[in-house]
């Protein structure tokens, strides 16, 4: 029976009825229909195989969201032309494709025929089928005997044969196999190409789609390359196990390994920031979002599979579109019934990282709803692979709709052939990657592991305790980063704490390294905007700057000023409508590098972003710090309010590997201690010993209006 | 009878009817009730004279503006409570203001007593007057008496004594200055201080607002500062012309010069940007818009009082807000009877400078429609006063909503006080107002007039033609600046031209130099975005950056990488979601600096902006450029189309004081020939020679595709 992969006969109909009354729905056929109507106006074209990124290559994209589009227009409208449409186009396909060679220009990699990788022939079948099955009904016997001998069967069987290494592959580009084959063997009636993509070529169950879901995903749904990578790996997640609960409900898919499919796709939109965009951890985009396909196609499923979550509704906001689909029907059925127009807003949440869980995690500290969320993310997990950065403890601000302190993400201009053929530029290894580029402490100069994945990938850095509770105003994160410079342990304790002394919320950041010897610590704020005031003499360079250092990043780093401070160093910046300021306890002398990137750069690929670095000598040492928004200004109506700090003076009390005490002072003269456990996590008592007198508190942080 | 300067009795029982019914009107009331309930809820402040931009300075501004909402408002609800206000604060004021003696603070003007300057004290009475004539008969003969005697009376006894300088100024403080002494003279029924208003403190008509009109605009309505000055200028003229036209309806305020208030708010307007704002020329913010409340009032004003143009209705969706009176009753009906949302779009303007209209003026090419206008200024007008950049034949270009090559504005942080007391930055003079902070040649590394601004304020550019009749795709500007650098006459002609071979309009820039000896020529680009590819090797410098030189503005840029050419130049950058390329014809060997802002900036004062110099060597000489957008980025889809531009090749085929002929061609061969005539002006046919060969073609300009 047919449509029976990703849509069926009475959800068409539904569908069909439903047309006019849900804005999200109608969105989207209106957008295919666009799409359709220049589609068929034109010539079909299928031209023989090219290179990455040129006009075959992206014409042969281009076929496939047109074969599936026209596929469930076809259903939905009954127009003949759509179904005609994809006949057409894979009567051409199949008149050339049986006489295609591996294409001549795969590097290192399994090529495919119509296009220079596997994966990409992989994703072009996955969608095909869909259109396919959707016109399986309108074409004779003769022309799917066609298609399919010139086609699918040929493409089939290099996908099993040589390309049976990547469809027995635990890793992203291996579910794209397994669903291009499991979805076609559901579509052509062909069960042993379902149980390869199922349990691997072998059928042993050692490779194939269950097991990617067993070791792709951390328990908590987390994908280790970061969310820019989880937007797409999810993508062909959640084709194949929506193919799998129509033919096989008895698989129970959706409630494999707990649920696993429903925490992929909350450990994606959970990542996101409060406009919809996805944090660039690793070798990540600034720019990708929600808006996804893969994550459209996982929102909705998710939604109406599990427990319809309104919160999913204002992912779909940001998405602007649903699958079509019943389960597309019903996320854009709520979403026209919402009674205020859906807003995404997460509560904080910790992610474990590793397949295990045991490789550390995510934590990110969310303050605030909607867009106007202030969030904290720390990052602790494993390296991540080929795409993983050197920035164990690495941390993000988010705020007013802006990443205050920033991650740069990669250094690549996807898709744009005259900047190093849009792919990895040499600055990511260079740049991006290194510790420096991040917001977390560098020491010695050097990047983590010294910027050997080998040694980063074997190792992992370790939770220590999450309080996403915003009830009493103070959430935390604290994690341990051991191991990722020879003698010098580190961890990270960070607070997001609302306070009705301050506007904002404030970050309390307490960066604690412990070392048998003295080392150089940078403590470095991505920060971004204009300079307004500091504690220190600015002292920008006036006539030449140099770079920071020989390499490491540091190279790519112009040192624009450079300053010292005995005491307290305060900064403020003006980013947007809002002031933020940072004040830093004064406990060792500081010298104060002001940077901005583009240094060795000779083609001008790094985008230029000043950047402050606190530098410190020291062994055991604590940066203890608070980033404060304040004010609010307005070019366009001239407006500046509170232009400085509330803050003062920060105070280290004591820190030692049990707990640090920090004291925090205002202009008008109010005082909080911040405590932190430092030791093994405990919801009980903690004590310290403050000026020779002991203080207690419960749970591993507390902060407290001194009286 | 009142109230009577600005609002009627039955305008206002009009507005009252009307409420719920418009949006703009219904925002506009609800701005003015949320504002004063929070000033109902707190206790009336006036406190002793403060210094400028302190908390006293702000308490008295907005209580001005309170006493004016609270006024209006009183009317319009009928409520008591807002009388109320008003009556008490001005009683407050009455109790404090006849001890004050001039302020302490003025420096170099003439002060007021509540404000450091006279100029506050004037805006504060024009506000607090209408707030008082919508109270009037709200209040006791008594309460009146008082506030007469003691505020009003002893105020305008200072405005017209001490401030009679002022007063009589043909300046827009002498503007405020007439507005407040006219408008309280109308309310205070005191013919005199009308009539020294109007006439000058000597009734002769030496001075006063009606001189003010004959001297402050040129004959098209634009104000010699700068829009970002007009925004604030035109404001005064607004409020006293609409009490007149109330009061003395027989002086016609409207129609006096031919309507020249009429042309002032179109040339405030007409000059913004398709998304708002004010271009930054001069002494301007980037972020000043229509919005602003001088803006507002005068287009209520102007769309009531003259012919109800719709396009005003697009300049007050940018606004979002009308006057509370019956012009913005009439607009916020109209915006809410138009049948789609109103865009702004405005036609292409040339704009005379100068009182008598003989000093240059102001070019603007628009194309296309709303905010997807492309547009190109040039300014060649007079130099401004203090206010005046050495800038003449500066070009600006806008496109998809962003300043794409743009102009620095002023180095200033208005209002925020950490930022050099919120004032103009040293960099002002050493940056913003020199020649290379724009886009126009500099000659010999020196500013126009070498930066003399009594030297500039003598001379004015001159216009050459204007031809802003989009129907067959090309429009055209055209201007000389001579004398402006010894021995050196220039000579600037810009075409924004649509041809179905380009995606998007194209600007063709020919700038030409005349001169008996040899000069170095910077034609300098300030682009933004991230460099793409050039014909050139980009040469990031990689361990050292210098200054571009020592002084002129030189001193404020780092010279980021510098590379040589003898062909053409080709450079290609992407801003937003468009790539932009700009092709030089190689006439001469050319040197190419790439820089950036923060040089010798010791305070982080500027911002830091890239921009592209070409230098060349040589006497007479034309920079013949085209500068293409083309193409599509977007990083949250990471797709991108075109990033290489159409143009191939730029040639002079000639050029000389009689015309300039220059030949494009593009990659797949097509060529296009470009005729300027640079003699005087005319419609009919001109002749060059070309290869030895006579060419015809009719008009100042003419773009022919070569067959």
């Amino acid at each position: 029976m047919h449509p029976n992969v990703f849509v069926s006969a009475d959800e068409i109909a539904a569908i069909r009825a439903a047309r006019g009354q849900y804005a999200l729905l109608d969105a989207t056929i209106e957008a295919d229909v666009v799409m359709m109507e220049a589609a068929l106006g034109e010539p079909i074209e299928t031209p023989p195989p090219g290179e990455a990124g040129g006009y075959a290559h992206e014409r042969h994209k281009q076929n496939y969201r047109e074969m599936m589009a026209a596929g469930l227009l076809y259903q939905i409208t009954g127009e003949r032309r759509y179904a005609d449409f994809v006949r057409d186009m894979l009567l051409q396909y199949a008149e050339m494709y049986p006489a295609l060679g591996p294409h001549p220009m795969s590097e290192r990699q399994v090529p495919g025929k119509l296009f220079h990788q596997l994966l990409n022939e992989n994703v072009w079948l996955v969608h095909t089928i869909v259109g396919y099955d959707n016109v399986y009904d309108a074409l004779t016997e003769a022309e799917r005997a066609t298609i399919e001998a010139n086609v699918f069967r040929p493409m089939l069987e290099w996908f099993t044969g040589e390309g049976a290494f990547s469809l027995d592959r635990i890793h992203n580009h291996g579910t794209w196999a397994a669903a291009s084959v499991g979805m076609a063997g559901y579509v052509l009636g062909d069960r042993d190409l379902v149980e390869q993509a199922l349990y691997g070529t072998d059928k042993s169950g050692e490779a194939g789609f269950l097991r990617q879901l067993d070791e792709l995903f951390s328990p908590d749904g987390y994908y280790m390359e970061g969310p820019y990578y989880a937007r797409y790996a999810i993508w062909p997640f959640f084709y194949f196990a929506e193919a799998i609960a129509r033919n096989e409900p008895a698989l129970d898919i959706y409630a494999y390994r707990d649920g696993i499919l429903e925490k992929a796709l909350y450990a994606t939109v959970q990542t996101a920031w409060p406009d919809g965009t996805l944090p660039a951890l690793n070798d990540g985009s600034l720019y990708m979002s929600v808006a996804a396909p893969g994550v459209v196609l996982g929102t909705d499923l998710v939604y109406d599979r599990y427990g319809n979550d309104p919160t999913l509704l204002g992912v779909a906001r940001f998405q602007g579109q649903v699958i079509l689909n019943g389960s597309g029907l019903a996320v854009a059925r709520a979403y026209a019934a919402a009674e205020t127009i859906p807003e995404m807003t997460w509560e904080s949440v910790e992610f474990r990282d590793g397949a295990d869980g045991e490789g550390g995690g995510l934590g990110i500290l969310r303050a605030g709803t909607g867009e106007g969320q202030t969030v904290a993310l720390m990052k602790y997990g494993v390296h991540g692979l080929g795409h993983g950065h050197f920035d164990k403890l690495g941390l993000i601000l988010w705020d007013q709709g802006r990443d205050v302190l920033d991650d740069y993400g990669f250094a690549r201009f996807v898709n744009v052939e005259p900047k190093y053929g849009g792919r990895y530029l040499p600055e990511n290894d260079t740049w991006a990657k290194q510790t420096l580029a991040h917001n977390t402490v560098v020491v010695d100069g050097r990047s983590q592991n010294d910027g050997d994945r080998r040694e980063a990938d074997a190792m992992h850095a370790d939770r220590h305790f999450f309080d996403g509770d915003a009830s009493d105003g103070v959430q935390a994160v604290s994690a341990y980063a051991r191991g990722y410079y020879p003698g010098v342990d580190m961890q990270r304790t960070v607070l997001l704490v609302e306070d009705d002394a301050f506007d904002h919320p404030i970050l309390i950041d307490l960066f604690r390294l412990a070392a048998d010897a003295e080392h150089q610590y940078d403590y470095p704020l991505h920060y971004d905007g204009v300079p307004i005031t500091a504690s220190f003499d600015l002292a920008g360079h006036a006539d030449a700057l140099r770079p920071l250092g020989d390499d490491a990043g540091y190279q790519h780093v112009w040192e624009t000023g450079r300053a010292s401070a005995t005491g307290d160093v305060q900064f403020t910046w003006l980013d947007g409508n809002r002031y933020y300021s940072v004040t830093t306890a004064g406990t060792a002398p500081t010298e104060i590098l002001m940077g901005r990137t583009g240094a060795n750069d000779p083609d001008f690929n790094l985008t230029s972003e000043p950047l402050l670095v606190l530098r410190r000598r020291a062994a055991d040492h604590l940066f203890a710090s608070v980033i404060e928004p304040h004010g609010y200004y307005s070019g366009a109506t001239e407006s500046s309010v509170q232009a400085r700090p509330r803050v003062a003076a920060v105070r280290v009390l004591g820190s030692d590997d049990a707990a640090s005490v920090v004291e925090i002072e205002d202009h008008a003269g109010a005082r909080w201690h911040v405590f932190v456990n430092n030791g093994a996590p405990s919801d009980g008592p903690h004590t310290a010993t403050v000026g020779g007198q002991a203080v207690t508190w419960t749970g591993n942080v507390a902060v407290r209006p001194v009286p």
